[in-house]
């Protein structure tokens, strides 16, 4: 996730270099166009063929999906007077959500979030060009088609949608954009949980990899959404005229869903960092444990085995002539009287650990 | 405490979807309508038969507690002309706390943490609308009710709450809100000094788990006083003139009632990051005097152990033919010596352990 | 030190509650009256009996030492029009330090920090009522006389004290409370590098206690100093006009004062925090050592003694018909060639640790 | 990369000291002259003989590469009026990033970070001097000539760099030094994967290592790329009409690349962190793991040891007359009883770790 | 370094303590009067006998070399109308660096750091005044003369300074000040160099001690460093007019200094940081190493030691009226078998060691 696309250092400004053939998607183009009473969809061969636009107050939606073909998309930019630099940041995705104003235009990057049919996070860039009329977004992916409830929602024609206007559009995009985290958050909250259980019970090598993993999971999707959050924050501060007033207690309601996202991520991160702790410090007390167990046994045992050692020692015995070699082995209750110093120092030790609080 | 009720994402903005059969309370409506002189409380079966409020400059409080009828929601939303956005925001519990001004109201969530019965921890949303002279509350749970002390001001008249209008009696709430985070802090303060006794004594992983609860109830509570205070704040700042000057003063009060709290939440922070870091020291300075003992008990012993089973051998001795075979075995003497070359190894050691200082 | 009276959630704001019997020290008025040439100090018996204050240019000092009875402090309120929030903020010891304006005073606490006679660190709530001529002072204790240099001032007459006004009186007090924090830190500094010399020395568990209470009481005086900075900042930029232009030059010195005290703090909070650092690495590089210490001694003689097991065994030797067992035993120079084995295993071991250093 | 150059505590300021002599290049000077259908490349002998720059709209690009001849940079201070402090600067590498404006011309300093042909990370001081039609830029170094593509870019005469002026090659060659940091972060990014794998596999003493020279590096770059955002972020809301307003949109897309390059730094930064985290992890639970496995072994033999050791002590046995020594050895059965005893001690032992989960 | 005096609490403000004898050194007073063609140096013996000063456009600089008279310092404040506050700052040493504006001067605190001949590094308050014509400086100490290359420029008439105003001489002297930490700063760095390769050649305790004694005086370094910023700052943008616009050039490029030096002492701090967690993250695996070593020589020999052991013991074997006893002992080929069953049991220990990768 961290990849980014950019161009050789030095290379001139707005240089739309063609994308490797490996991931070239030919680009479908779609024209939806749309007022309170009517609507029109079309897929469109090439920009070439797209329609003029007459100035009859309907919202106009095109959409570019697909990066293969460097030509289209400066024809694109041609046709809507889009700047090269602009142009350059919807190919060489990886960009950081950002909103710019140009003259006529926004121009917004937006990071969209969502679950593959693997439930793998993936990252998806969109770029908008928010014109009076005309809404032009431009994606890689065609396939995975996360906008597809808005579409349901213009063709439907309940709601606010079709009453609005292209500002109104690309909230409902954006809008759409953000809340696919939240389904991504709850899913991630439940793996924490889970990993939660799992080092408490019997921790392991494997958690805290998959603990990392999540952390920096985290860590990237607080890199998206906050700058996602500023962006939101901009249109809603827009002085431009392109974003209506109403439109914009939509646009307060979406920042707001952007602050509770950093607020679930934010605290993803505080108990993960928790969990961390956690497993530190028990994995220390548990060494503390074990050590005390092999300290008390080895402290009682290693003396007493010296002691059985000393008096299996083979020094001459039973010979009169060397009384000094062992005599201990030739007293009558030598081997009772041994035991017994061996229980004389097993006590000991035991009273000794215990005032350590060891036992 | 994490959950949070979102819509799908791609839904139109503003959607009230029904809740789960599970946790929809049926609603209870009940309309309190005092001014200086007048008093008047009343439970109504639903929001089509709230009566007409005249414009008497009496206050009328508007309570709606259970989420179950999406319908009621709606027709009070209808009512009293309150944004779509904004009902969503009420019915979607979990909130963040937050003050959005709108045309003649102000749009308050509010987090209410109690202890319930059995003295554990929840939260509660709260969303008011306040407007010129009719403040609209929505709330889930009915049973446990936190406003009755409210309600007991009112009934008795005394104070300023029969003298001044809706900005009070929304502040007399959020007052009663923010105040009820003091005795569950005062309780999980004397918790945290009991873990505090129970580590410093017997230190076990459970403490840490405690601890680290602790932690994260801390967590959490700052994430809802943080936003609260800043509602405090803006409700303090506010220019829409549905705050009265009077008002604002005791509004200052209740704004620092929520920086002591969060001043609280961060000495008990502090005190509990000290604990784990004291506790964590303390186990590894336990460990290394664990070691010590370990270390100084087979030091001096294994290397005499080796010294007793080496005079074990059973190398034929006693063959006046073999004589190089362990002919310390047959000196006179041999034993003394043997024990006189054992004490002098634990000698050097015990004098090697003490310039350590290890003993 | 953490505690805080605060009033039942739910019961009216500036109730004024009456304290617990035990710690409710009867009340004590004094009665300051001077000017440049005037000096009258009286003990006046209760509230009532305070004398009318013309409008002679003097400045009155009315200190009332002792919170036990509310209806006195109820009647200081009115005597003063002292609003009842800050009545009850001062009733309510344990506030955080603030400045409040009101329309013809201004409201300030501050907590004084002493050490009393058993050199323990106390705190003291003192409140402040500045008006034009009357500078009222509101505080729990009345034995410890914290101010009993600033009244000798008064008397004495020399300096700006009898020149200027109440805003200068305040400034002298508040001075005061905040010098008092110099010694109590010096103190505190002398303990931390005493520790620092005993936790190089001989490293214990108690010495770790009492650098996590040096910690925690850096941190509580960090609580009370920070806000008592922003009310001289307040102070410093008020626009009330009670504060005079050549009393602020003062204030700011007082400003000056408390940032050097925050910079101490937070020097002792580095300190502090290195002393742990640096006990930690050394409990781990102590441990470490005593484990290479431990590890080389058994893993000597550990195979050693194995060896000498292995010569113990009671396998029939001595039988021509089983020639299979333990041969060795009965070749000549077995004995010889045994030690020469150990000798050989010993000198590869020492070479192996002496290559990994632990040696 | 430390390293910087300063004067001696005291001098004058603005004083150019020469280099020393080992590392003093003798400064190559280069002339390019363009406007839109005009381009002229002239290498220079010394600044006197520098031909006037008529007022005729040409832009002019003055290089001067080499720092070895004090002269030489006064004498082109002398002839663009720049300041004696912005010389010492230019003088003086190792500067901070910054931008300052100067009466009629803007003095840039920028750090170049580029890979040299050992693929080391290095840095190099520009220095340009921003007039109306007049850009002098000051380096240290001439071979490694990263600034070519620039100059190509000029004789191709595509885009628009001969289209705009002064300003616009300034942003040319900043975007230039810009985008070199992302090859070079890029490389670095595979050499932390890289370091992942191999501390996960075997971590390793030079690992550690390692990971720090990344970590020291990430936190140098991160010294150089923040000053540079703040001067781009001068640059774009620069009043002296030095700007114009078609550069600043490129300026502002530059400015966007320093902010993703500071996102990428963060990222790896927290990477870093988290591999350092999750191998003090790992080697703290292998640690564990090894205790446990000396624990078990130890605690379950070294009983067993001192049991066989008690009956392998050579107390008078087999003799009538002392019945009270060893008995036991003379028992029917006794060894089996012995064994059995042993084999009692260990299941004991195991039951007692697998209780524990220690096995 | 941590030491500062400060007056007993509750004396009257600006009260000038004699210092105690030990530290006070009787005051040397120094003027020097110069303007672009004339310069006239004195030694004045008190402030009494300091001549009159014409408003003849030279500057004049009074320099007070020692605070053992505060009668003399008294005296001074008289002569040029300096506030008592300030005059209590300059005697009262160890001041946070200030500046201050007053009616018609300003008054500067900065803290001179530098290496006594013995290489340890010293702080010394000095404190200036600087007012129109007359900049008065105030110093503790004599003997080490750190102004004299500024005193040699003066005298040598090159350069700005002697064309400048009393504006320009301050900051010289706050150049030379803030300069001396270069040479400082650029010893430690060595000195941390040095550190580094003997923590990674032979980490001991001493090293971890002198590594906090570094980063202590990183952190008094910058405590005293980062007001000294906001002093060059709060000078920049100074509008009382006593900073004419030439000098504020010169004071931009001391700012400038500043910014590096926190840059370089940042650097520091985190290069010691990283230092610390390597040395810990290194002790903690060569403790992880001699463990595993410990390890695995203890299971597999003491396991094989208590088999020796048990063929030692001394059942009655060669007895054939118990045949129960020990009949491996007299089995043919059961030496044979034992080491078998010996190598085996090792056999298997080392396939399990390297399975778990130990060895």
């Amino acid at each position: 996730m961290f990849q980014k696309r950019y161009a050789t250092p030095g290379t001139a400004p707005a240089t739309l270099d063609p994308l490797p053939a490996a991931c070239a998607r030919k680009p479908v183009i779609r024209l939806i166009e749309y007022d309170l009473t009517h609507l029109d969809e079309r897929v469109i061969p090439s920009v070439a063929e797209l329609p003029d636009f007459p100035d009859d107050g309907r919202v106009r939606w095109v959409e570019m999906n697909g990066l293969g073909d460097v030509d289209e998309l400066r024809a694109l930019g041609h046709r809507f007077g889009l700047h090269p630099l602009a142009l350059e940041d919807a190919l060489n995705t990886g960009q950081r959500p950002k909103m710019e104003p140009y003259d006529d235009h926004l121009f917004i990057v937006a990071q969209m979030i969502y679950r593959d049919p693997e439930r793998k996070l993936c990252g998806e860039q969109v770029s908008m060009f928010l014109g009076k009329s005309v809404l032009v977004t431009i994606q890689e992916e065609d396939e995975i088609d996360t906008f597809q409830p808005v579409r349901e929602r213009i063709r439907g024609g309940r709601g606010f949608i079709r009453k609005l206007k292209t500002d109104y559009l690309a909230y409902a995009l954006l809008d759409s954009i953000v809340d696919h985290c939240f389904p991504a958050l709850e899913e991630l909250g439940e793996s924490i949980e889970d990993l939660e259980n799992e080092l408490m019970d019997k921790p392991s090598q494997s958690c805290i990899h998959v603990l990392h993993e999540h952390r920096r999971t985290l860590m990237q999707l607080r890199r998206f959404v906050w700058p996602e959050r500023d962006v939101l924050s901009a249109l809603l501060h827009d002085e431009t005229g392109l974003i209506a007033q109403p439109t914009k207690i939509f646009i307060r309601d979406c920042y707001d869903h952007t602050v509770q996202i950093m607020d679930l991520i934010e605290s993803y991160r505080d108990v993960t960092a928790g969990l961390l702790e956690m497993y530190l410090s028990s994995v220390s007390l548990r060494t503390n444990e074990i050590m005390r167990v092999l300290t008390v046994i080895s402290s009682i045992f290693i003396p007493l085995t010296f002691v059985a050692g000393v008096y299996g020692m083979n020094f001459d015995y039973g010979d009169g002539s060397m009384p000094m070699n062992m005599p201990e082995l030739h007293k009558p209750h030598g081997y009772i009287i041994c035991i017994g110093i061996m229980l004389a120092i097993t006590t000991a030790q035991i009273i000794f650990f215990r005032r350590k609080k060891w036992l």
